[in-house]
């Protein structure tokens, strides 16, 4: 496909209209996708999550222009619907911003986080490899750290920072999201509020708790994003993490998994796809489904006279035996 | 199944073995769902969801005690991590529930809302079905309103409350969150607070301003949950909602599509589960992961190769020759 070609050369145009068909999760996917992953493994994947209003946003902001201190080139994606990135922000945050926009080593780009059912995880990955592909350095990924969706994504990263605030709850409520588990780094940020030296002395004993890993301590880092405060510390924390990863043997573990993994969804995905498209074209479906929707059969009971293997196998001998004649 | 009989004959024990194996997800599911569902469709399901910290378990708590007084029994369901009722509870909380959990007309169940990749949508549904052939006259609902998952879970009930507070952000933020789409009413909790006026004014316009049906305009409720205030008045809108469903022909159309959504996922979960099945049997799969998880392949062009229609027919005739052989 020439818009890859012309994407993996360079042009950020391109790029950005490979991300809106990634995103849309067209039949032309597969075909990018094949094109992109010999260009994979270079950049380092970080995710920044937590609850809403722990100034997740500003997080990336500040780790932004930290990387670009050092010369790396950065992608942003922002699964996070508050996310001043994706548009839900006061109009300080938008000036802020503007420096990354109109830096030509900052690429930013928002993902739809509504209506796409089940398939944000999957669109975002996408996009984190496009980014991968066109050379970024880094690619920081925001999500508000909530829901199973939102932890799905965190899947597709290298490196997850948690950023909590003292406000926010407890570290117990912490760890009943499911965030405990995922943490690579604790970020404490509005670390001069109340409360802030108690929650990061709590999530320090937790962590020397349950560590039953030796390659890894997770630090807890005390950050006042708004002021620049902690985030040298963070990155060099970010930093000693992928060092780690990479002297273990981890990061290639990690993403031998994550291909794996994949590979498995697209098998399970496609021959869905493609049974359904079978079935649906079927009579019998039509028979009972009206069925179902009178409630006169349950949906399970149906499934099960759909699905009997002799009628499936002689629909599908029929579909093969047309696409033959039609070759 | 004699569990289900027991059940359906009003044995709570039996009830609650069910939901357990409904959240399992095994092989018994299509079997229990197929006893229960001539058994549907008498209890009203009331969704109630919002932001973390917006006091949706007190409003749970408050609703319950309405519908006792007035001798409706109750099954309470909790998909939110940090509620009480699932044991994200402070002290106060749990002996204030406690009256709840001695009160044999109302059963609460709290769901693993941990670890269960895209299926809580699905094993929460099971168990509103279990709890409504059982018999209980309310069903209610508690999801943390912010992820795909959580917004997917309202699928399932008939009336959705959106619990709001003041500092938990504007009326833009709880678009943004998909919240406004799915709410049927608002209440406006915490309404002592400063701030709260103008959030119920504002939502009462976005109201206004965004209804295109004439047979129900959202109404926006101000309670204080935890003083009992307001609770009167939210229960009369739910019940409002509830007759206006049933006299616009509503309630049996939401029903019927909830069943179409329902006929259609099973269907795909069938299909790929039989056929992931047969696929893992094949000796190519191996060779294939084996090429994926070292990056030696692109996983959709591995997709490709395994998914040929004529290698998987062959295979699949195999099976069925293997299955016919052995009957």
């Amino acid at each position: 496909m020439e818009l890859v070609e012309e994407m993996l050369a360079g042009d950020v145009l391109s790029l950005a209209r490979l991300i809106t068909r990634v995103e849309r999760d067209g039949a032309d996917v597969p075909q990018i996708m094949k094109q992109v992953y010999p260009h994979l493994g270079k950049a380092h994947c970080i995710g920044i999550t937590g609850p809403p209003g722990a100034g997740k946003s500003t997080v990336v902001d500040r780790l932004t222009a930290v990387l670009r201190q050092r010369g790396f080139t950065v992608g942003i994606i922002a699964a996070d619907p508050t996310s001043p990135f994706t548009g839900g922000a006061v109009l300080g945050d938008r000036i802020r911003m503007q420096q990354h926009y109109l830096d030509e080593g900052v690429f930013i780009r928002s993902m739809a986080t509504r209506g796409s059912h089940g398939g944000l995880p999957r669109t975002t990955g996408g996009v984190i490899k496009l980014m991968g592909a066109f050379g970024k350095d880094c690619i920081l990924v925001e999500t508000v750290g909530v829901g199973q969706t939102e932890l799905d994504i965190m899947q597709n990263v290298d490196t997850v920072v948690v950023v909590l605030v003292p406000e926010a709850g407890d570290a117990i409520q912490t760890m009943k999201a499911g965030l405990f588990e995922i943490a690579d780094i604790f970020a404490v940020n509005k670390a001069d509020r109340p409360g802030a030296d108690n929650l990061v002395a709590e999530l320090r004993m937790m962590v020397h708790l349950r560590s039953e890993e030796t390659w890894w301590q997770v630090p807890v880092v005390a950050t006042e994003a708004i002021n620049n405060v902690g985030i040298e510390e963070l990155y060099g924390q970010i930093e000693k993490h992928r060092q780690a990863l990479e002297e273990t043997g981890r990061l290639s573990q990690r993403r031998q998994e994550q291909r794996r993994q994949e590979f498995l969804e697209i098998v399970e995905r496609r021959v869905s796809e493609e049974l359904l498209k079978l079935v649906e074209r079927d009579e019998e479906l039509g028979r009972h489904m009206a069925m179902v929707e009178a409630g006169e059969v349950d949906p399970y009971s149906a499934a099960d006279e759909i699905l009997r293997p002799r009628t499936l196998l002689a629909s599908w001998s029929r579909q093969l035996a047309e696409r033959r004649s039609s070759d």
